[in-house]
């Protein structure tokens, strides 16, 4: 973490800092600290499931049918985040978010890798100089690239 | 932190849980509990650039080109998860995963949501009797639907 | 089929002209001229399930969930093509190929459109001036915009 | 071809038969006959364009990029099909698809296959037995994975 990124969030709630009413009509500030032991525990309930009755378990199934049968919702619920927001129905975006962000997590477990992994290549981009960095290597490659 | 966090963390190691080694060959145990602000602070750091300069940010630019430019990017980033499992390449997983999960934030953020939105869903679903509930309707609407 | 037709295909053959064995160990020379009649008459046939009894027809069984689910099937198809391509398979991506095109038609009719159309704008494409400028514009753009 | 297939066909112009105005203002009827010619024609220029010199030529340069640039594009390219759709405008829902086929023949190139192959798959399913055939296969293939 950079001293930019700690200036950045100083002061502020980190959770949900911009003004206005929550499309959802709630608040998620309580969930602020609690996320990554979500994805930790969602993977630990993965990792539980992932070897089990394919009849009993959705996951289970799903690692069953092998990795292939994963990959397929991926792009399927990617379609759906996308469909989801072109119809800008907040809990649809975030449902549909939440399939996307679950299955993704169902590859990496595939793959023996953890949601914590995600984070830690967020974070390591996630400074003012990382983001722009990581916008600049995209730039930089696309421009080249004439793409 | 909430101290509930600390207390998982404390007691079962949540991060990484399975046995053998991790397949980019580090640990990703220290981020256990840092996640979500992760997670926060990187949707801090989305809020701050959307109304940037689009020739400066990456996020300013795509903000700039409009949510339909977000959009494209997910498909385009989910494809390229599919592909880096289809290679096999953990870290090439890693920086998908990352990419696609930072345009998800994007377009959450298009939308006036936040991550911590898609982690409360998670975490409504994840619980023995959430998943596979969560199966359950999948799997009695694809049935039913027959598609 | 018209006179032009038939004369593009009598001087140069123009449906399999590279040199050696095709993947599939066939030849698809055979089809020549007729593939327009099979995409139009494929589109005549979605045009007479489109409106048929779900329980008996796919096509009608689509439609009347809706384009939604027709546009879900894309996402879909057009990931399981980029897997059978990564995976190497000319069987496997000529039938997710089909698939992606076959559902392409389905959305095309839910909006009352046909293959032709796209055959058209393919075809205002397709000449060495079209083509150049087709990528030319989307060089340029590309660069522009800096994505 | 089936004896139902002609005869469903018989008496009726193929290429557009439905009632009501195009949604393009204009008639694709003019190209019944000419889109495989148009296909076949298009997938011959790809070959000559895809050894070319990438600074001069699109098609060049992603095979030069390698089949992975080409399958990202496939991504990409549904993603706006879908998105083309969602807006219901018919001349983006036409460009965009025109890009996906176009896309899908430089990764048949890719792999050595050609559009006539995707037209013979259509074709061997496209008379009244085989979509249904096609569609109870998926209908049962879904059902009994229960996904």
């Amino acid at each position: 973490m950079t001293d930019q990124t700690d200036k950045g969030a100083a002061g502020r709630a980190p959770g949900r800092s911009q003004a206005g009413p929550h499309p959802l009509g709630g608040s998620a500030d309580v969930l602020v600290g609690r996320g990554a032991d979500v994805l930790a525990r969602l993977a630990d309930v993965i990792e539980q499931r992932k070897g089990g009755d394919p009849d009993k378990s959705y996951v289970a199934r799903l690692f069953h049918k092998g990795s292939d049968a994963i990959l397929k919702k991926i792009g399927e619920e990617a379609t759906e985040v996308v469909m989801a927001c072109k119809d800008g129905e907040p809990a649809k975006i975030v449902a549909e978010t939440a399939d996307l962000w679950f299955h993704s997590m169902l590859a990496l477990s595939a793959f023996g890798l953890r949601p914590a992994d995600v984070i830690a290549e967020l974070e390591r981009r996630e400074g003012l100089s990382g983001l722009e960095e990581f916008a600049l290597r995209k730039h930089e490659q696309r421009s080249k690239e004439g793409t």
